[in-house]
């Protein structure tokens, strides 16, 4: 019985185990939708661009940043944001050009949503075409 | 003064023309939010990923579909579309599989929302990757 009980335990530990170590190391997407006060619309998007240029480049972690506006209402603001795990994505948060980005442009922000998002298929053209071979 | 008007509107059509070309020619971005009924919603994903992968397969012109759905809300679904261009997009609805796609699903819709996005940042990590050799 003291066995049998031992050995439950032992494989629930390493599911969860299992479980948490498999969400860390999935990719993280997130959708985070701004709007940002008209008179600073020139001015987020320069903090914005500064940002996402070094993110990318020096960020290994920092897959994908797609910053776009609505064409009819360029001040609502949405960026799709794909990170390879958390810890990639909490790196990002402390590094110099997003926390300059943070404090530079807390002001000119107006409302902030942050979705996360999981894949039903979120893979590139590249994947499907290499599968016709 | 007649010459100076002939100018002025062949100046003024040859810049028409420029601009209505290189909308035609450059990339079109949207964002489809759509709920779906939750008795559908796994029905909905077969039919949504069948015409994913077809469309990145078979259309040269169809850059990205990355389909999400909201991770607390699994029957909102958010689709990032990318096409080469506005001529690509109307080719793809009128393909087999979109067409399957979009009458197969209509009893699945709650709602669509189509919002037309123009780029900010909106280039792939490689990009900028090769801009540091």
């Amino acid at each position: 019985m003291k066995f049998t009980l031992a050995a439950i335990i032992t494989l629930f530990s390493l599911f969860s185990y299992q479980q948490s170590y498999a969400q860390h190391q999935e990719r993280m997407i997130r959708i985070a939708k701004i709007e940002v006060h008209p008179q600073y619309l020139e001015e987020y998007k320069s903090f914005l661009t500064e940002e996402i240029k070094a993110s990318l480049t020096k960020e290994p972690g920092v897959l994908t940043l797609y910053a776009m506006h609505e064409k009819d209402e360029p001040y609502k603001i949405s960026i799709l944001e794909v990170y390879a795990n958390t810890t990639a994505y909490e790196t990002h948060i402390k590094t110099p050009h997003f926390l300059k980005y943070k404090t530079g442009t807390l002001k000119m922000i107006k409302s902030l949503e942050l979705l996360d998002m999981s894949p039903i298929v979120f893979e590139d053209k590249s994947k499907f075409q290499n599968k016709t071979n």
